[in-house]
């Protein structure tokens, strides 16, 4: 009975709020498609600046510019996190060939995956021995794996229709592939991309050796699809052809690096905090225009827009730009840490890390009642084709801000693009639409605005009424 | 009451089997994404063959290539239904400039609208009268525009989330512009391409004189979003500057081409007849992949994929590649009006021309006891992200199968990039994402499978049941 009154007073609630929520919501709509940043900084930070690994000299250019550009807006407050990061560096161009016969090579398409020890400087060349999985490789004899490159070539699963469960069905034998082959003895390993698309590029990403000794890490980079298959084929015909490659990445010092913060104080409780958030690191091939330059620019245009319409949050709003997502979440760790040590009560974290493309709804990770409450909020999207509000995941860096009360959530966008681009020199800014990655920013921004305006926990909505 | 009995024996049969037409539904996405024909077909329509404008050679080819294709399927009957098409040629690529100055030009990009004139054989050049729209120009007095060259530069409204209503409201000046602007005296029209994208592409489409008189048609040409920004701009510097253009393109005699035909003859009711076709013209720049080389293959695909999953169809499926959707509608009205002629009961027809974008659903042109039941199918396509039900308008070719008893349908994709490519030379096979081609094969699959499997009117499953 309780819980019926509580619905009650929700469901009063909301419709007497549903016209103005209506019109503010179509106003940030408007605002983004007409008058949006989110691809202007894009372009700068893809084009201008380009891919931007952790610790390198572009992730620092990175912090520069989007703290510049916070600063423009006038915000209440734009400062830099400092935060540790691993520093990996992929040395020359990796190189690649299949040896049919002495003499006789093919060059195929490969990257180091991020993480990877070096070949010796000569490179490896060794016979190859074809998986499709690490249960695959430990159900081998070790003299079967012994001297050898190991070949993970599983396929992503094409009929998933959220091309992420693929990757997530697929993505062990990049990250523990090496670790793996490497306690069998072998001398290499080269993993199938992690994309559906049929083509030329590699794509990194990255990689574990756990606590295996120096002496077996092996070396191990990815293989385009195409010389995937390929390598496949020729193996079918002749198990004795060779496999050469020679990579000189290694991996350096942790060196300083920043997440970027702006903040604007909250009105009426400036001491519930809501963070919008992506990260600012990439991989170093492409420019990270997918991944994560859409989720970057659109979270600083999040308070941007509220600005920009004159929305004035009750709570503190944070645009969080995270710093090493991609090999160690060092950003994301270090933000919740600080969080905690401040007693920062963070009632809501969204990330948009999916790519930009036109964004389809929400996965939330909550408790039933605010879920609850959230699913209240639906019919306000549904004018901008936004239907998908699901219980799940939210997103790597905003992940470790979990606690019970709150509320974490992850943008998700259409993902029949995504892995074409993840991690490859295709993440590129042409491969990102306009309308799409500002379509996004906008219903980032409404739902960041009914959090803002009714909080997290229904009862204080019950509350507000009775004011 | 008796529509709650209705309703319960829907809900009953439903339920009976919702098991089999999930599993039915999941093999037929399983298929399209693993082992779909749409993205092969496509690279060979618009690669090896290309824009295939009406009364074209490339036209005849493009007939001659599915008909040849869909004998291959195994289908029941495959055939050419003769259609004369109007043929209009663009003759050499078109030439503009402003001038801005004696001998002082830029030259800009145009493209001749689809049934324009040709200008004098030297070209036309004159000042330039900006209007927003028809309205503006007709509330200008006569002497303002004549002798001038009117340019309409009203831009498609960047805040409407379905690009189509942005799209519907500003064609009017590209269909009717060179007709009105002719009856006040200009000497010719220059209309802002209908694209929301800010690029150098000039969109063409297709236009009308109504029936004025031969000496008041004026040539009428698109130029591309940048360059009437440009145009537009230095008008407001200076309103003497003059524009140029030439174009050589012109309408010839009606000649014979054809619709393509494919059928599976249906097993237990073989004289009601299910539709699903695209259009099998497109304009001639560009290779027509999204408009609607998409359509096309994914219509044949329906049928193929029938084949495929060993699905018997109890009524008569039939795709329909139309001819002349572009610049005439002569293929959709010869079919409906052969189909009328013969008595064949065409239940439902279902048309693919919105792009081969990721499906979000349909709209239908239906009775609310037809929809009724359609929405009783939705939480079958949950799983494939299909949210998008709701009635409204179906597709030019099908159209004209209207009756008060059927069901017309159109598929809906995401519309957010189409008019980037729409009518333009950036309608090109690279631009179409194979994974959202094949969903959107599916999604049309899936629905038709439940319309030959329960019809479309509520009564006849209610007979069903009892049987």
């Amino acid at each position: 009975m309780k819980k019926i009154i509580l619905l009650l007073a929700i469901l009063i609630s909301v419709t007497i709020n549903a016209q103005t929520d209506a019109e503010n919501i179509k106003k940030i709509y408007d605002t983004s498609l007409s008058n949006g940043m989110s691809y202007q900084w894009l372009d700068y930070l893809s084009n201008q600046i380009g891919g931007r690994l952790s610790g390198s000299l572009n992730a620092e250019r990175a912090v520069e510019y989007t703290k510049e550009q916070l600063e423009e807006l006038g915000l209440d407050k734009v400062w830099l996190q400092p935060v540790m990061v691993p520093k990996w560096v992929r040395g020359n161009p990796e190189f690649a060939y299949i040896e049919t016969a002495p003499g006789e090579t093919i060059n195929v398409n490969i990257c180091a995956l991020g993480g990877s020890v070096s070949t010796p400087a000569l490179g490896v060349k060794a016979n190859v021995v074809e998986v499709q999985g690490i249960d695959e490789l430990k159900a081998l004899d070790r003299k079967d794996v012994e001297g050898k490159i190991v070949f993970f070539n599983r396929e992503m699963n094409e009929t998933l229709i959220n091309t992420f469960n693929a990757y997530g069905g697929c993505v062990d034998q990049r990250y523990a592939g090496a670790m793996e082959a490497g306690k069998m003895g072998a001398v290499g390993v080269i993993v199938r991309s992690m994309t559906l698309a049929q083509d030329d590029y590699p794509h990194t990403g990255s990689m574990t050796y756990g606590d295996l000794p120096n002496n077996q890490r092996i070396a191990s980079a990815a293989i385009s699809t195409n010389d995937a298959d390929k390598l496949s084929g020729m193996l079918k015909i002749d198990s004795d052809i060779k496999f050469y490659f020679k990579q000189n990445c290694k991996q350096l010092k942790d060196v300083l690096s920043y997440n970027v913060i702006g903040e604007i104080t909250g009105s009426e409780y400036p001491n519930e905090y809501i963070v919008v958030g992506g990260h600012l690191d990439s991989w170093d091939i492409g420019d990270g225009s997918h991944d994560d330059g859409a989720g970057v620019v659109q979270s600083m245009d999040v308070l941007r827009m509220f600005k920009e319409t004159g929305i004035k949050p009750k709570r503190t709003l944070r645009v969080v730009l995270f710093m090493n997502e991609e090999n160690g979440l060092r950003g994301g760790k270090k933000y919740a840490a600080e969080a905690k040590r401040k007693g920062e009560n963070h009632i809501f974290a969204l990330e948009s890390d999916s790519g930009g493309f036109t964004p389809r709804g929400f996965s939330f990770d909550c408790s039933d009642a605010n879920f609850e409450q959230i699913l209240s909020w639906k019919p306000l999207f549904k004018p901008y084709l936004i239907h998908y509000f699901e219980k799940g995941g939210s997103g790597a860096d905003v992940g470790p801000l979990k606690a019970d009360s709150n509320v974490l959530a992850g943008l998700r966008p259409d993902s029949q693009r995504y892995f074409d681009h993840h991690h490859a020199a295709s993440d590129t800014f042409d491969a990102v639409n306009k309308r799409e990655l500002e379509l996004g920013a906008a219903t980032m921004t409404s739902l960041v605005y009914l959090i803002d305006k009714y909080g997290i926990n229904p009862i204080r909505i019950n509350q507000q009424l009775k004011d």
